[in-house]
């Protein structure tokens, strides 16, 4: 057993604290990694709060992790000691339902192990990024290409792939309009994606405050949805819509903004139902979809296909100390566009 | 002006009376129909009563509509005299938008004209099949053909390609497990489809009383939903639902029995919102859509794939006077599967 530094939440209500936590002896298909960044996503803040349920504390939380192997079992054949590697938001599968057969982990019939929070094989509680070291079996580590600056990496694991996965199952490419909902962490990755796809990309945002990025990062369009206007304006637009925001939106003013055939696809995850009216799905043979993460494989072409094509998380690195100041201003979304903790600072 | 012989609603709380409507003159690209049959329709019991906003009476309703051409506009090139026809849901569109330019009038930007409380091309008020003759567009009248028993035609105009057209989208087919929801009208006609398709069908019905039925039909599972057992049997087994119920169901319950990547079709039109939990959508990357009827050409498809397999509604004929204790059967589900109209007893 190693014992690790750590962030912690100790309970809901009070603010992470510097402490251990254990990692298991390296089995023969594990891997032990030394953690260099790891990023503060949205499902931290809800998960250590108590928002999506009861979870165990104290609770390590993180699962966009980066770093270096430093140690592998006897068994390990896919990464070296030395490696550059990622982690995201799973750290096992049943690997026998149809869906992990079909490379679809994410989707596992007995349900994924989670990276922070899950049940592990032995039977304890993972825990998650925010710590110096992090041990994980092979097959859910992912290479992290060198052409990706590394703090700019974390993000992709959970934020970057969240997108991917939806952009690439319901074909955002040449011919096709696509919205992106919200431009925070995962919204700036999926205008990111959709524009290297060829998709004509439009960001619909509370406020123009982040119109100049938007277009720098290649959307042709930015509206305000407080503007009750970009409602009509784009009614019948878009085929696919990707909407990035946790807080229950009206699901229907969104809906007819699609154009015939064409999907929204909720990656954001409000607990509340969203009230659905069928007469809008009616009116174009439109869908209300959701996507959560991606598989293993995808996962690492989602990470190729960012080096290729040079995309990378906009990242604001902090020390371990700054994280609860952080959380504060996430949750006001003030942050551009990621917050990345400096795992040397826990060190 | 042709003055023919109809069935009326007089106002949305009084029983359908015997009257007349009024036809136009035949235009050059119209058809005069002499009406033999036409189903009677939920949405018809919906629309007279006013459950989904305002008409004008007194209305004429009837969107399922067989009978013979008895004369034609100068320039009517599809339809011949003596022809057997039919008409849906619509008759007209705009025509010049990018739905209807793509075969899909049924989605017309700017609406389609209903067959009946639409608003025609002249400004008068659509009156539908309920009634003696029809003057309709050639393009908006169907081929009807011969190997299907005319009675048993009429309900394939509504009932047949509502269900014909999702089935055909979503790719019913060998290898596909499809459920039907509801074993009324519309779903009768999904199970023939659907298992005419080479799909592996269940129905899903509140109790078990037409299980023989459905069995006959095609179905190889047929369900209670009145048995909570079901959708625990059921969990993630489903790549395609239709849903052809009208009432608000828990669509939650029903969204989980989809398999990865599975769609929940809503053909029934439930005017309340339905609330969609969007982790229940995350679980298998699930999707719920809605369609409505189909496009001419596809209509023409639907009633060409019914002569070849064989296919037509179960009917029960009544005369016009018994049509309004036929809407309080339709309303307590006592029609197996739909009541058509012998437009004989109108002249």
């Amino acid at each position: 057993m190693l014992t690790v530094n750590a962030l912690a939440a100790p309970s809901a209500t009070e603010p992470l604290v510097r402490t251990t936590v254990e990692r298991r002896d390296l089995g023969p298909r594990d891997v032990l990694i030394e953690i260099s960044y790891a990023g503060i996503c949205h499902s931290d803040i809800h998960t250590v709060r108590g928002d999506w349920g009861k979870v165990p504390y104290p609770l390590t939380v993180g699962h966009e992790i980066v770093g270096h192997v430093t140690e592998v079992g006897s068994e390990v054949t896919k990464h070296a000691v030395g490696a550059r590697v990622g982690v995201g938001c799973m750290v096992n599968s049943c690997r026998e339902c149809e869906n992990c057969q079909a490379g679809y982990e994410q989707y596992c019939l007995k349900g994924n192990t989670g990276t922070y929070a899950g049940r592990d094989r032995d039977g304890t509680v993972t825990q998650g990024g925010y710590s110096t070291h992090i041990v994980v079996d092979e097959d859910f580590v992912l290479r992290v290409p060198d052409a990706i600056p590394h703090e700019a990496a974390a993000p992709l694991l959970c934020a970057g792939i969240t997108t991917y996965s939806p952009l690439a199952h319901w074909k955002a490419g040449p011919g096709k309009r696509v919205a992106v909902v919200g431009m925070g962490g995962l919204g700036h990755m999926a205008v990111k994606f959709a524009v290297a796809m060829g998709a004509e990309v439009t960001v619909l945002s509370q406020t123009l405050g982040k119109k100049d990025d938007g277009l720098a990062f290649g959307a042709k369009d930015y509206y305000a949805t407080s503007d009750p206007a970009t409602f009509e304006t784009l009614l019948n637009t878009f085929d696919l819509i990707i909407n990035t925001v946790s807080a229950p939106l009206d699901m229907n003013a969104y809906l007819r903004l699609l154009r015939l055939n064409g999907t929204l696809v909720n990656v954001g995850a409000p607990p509340e139902p969203l009230p659905v009216q069928v007469f809008t799905l009616f009116g174009a043979r439109r869908s209300f979809a959701g996507s959560s993460i991606g598989g293993i494989a995808e996962t690492q072409e989602m990470l190729d296909f960012c080096a290729e094509h040079g995309i990378a998380s906009e990242v604001e690195v902090i020390g371990a100390d700054a994280v609860n100041e952080a959380y504060e201003r996430v949750l006001k979304s003030d942050v551009r566009y990621r917050f990345v903790i400096d795992v040397d600072s826990l060190r």
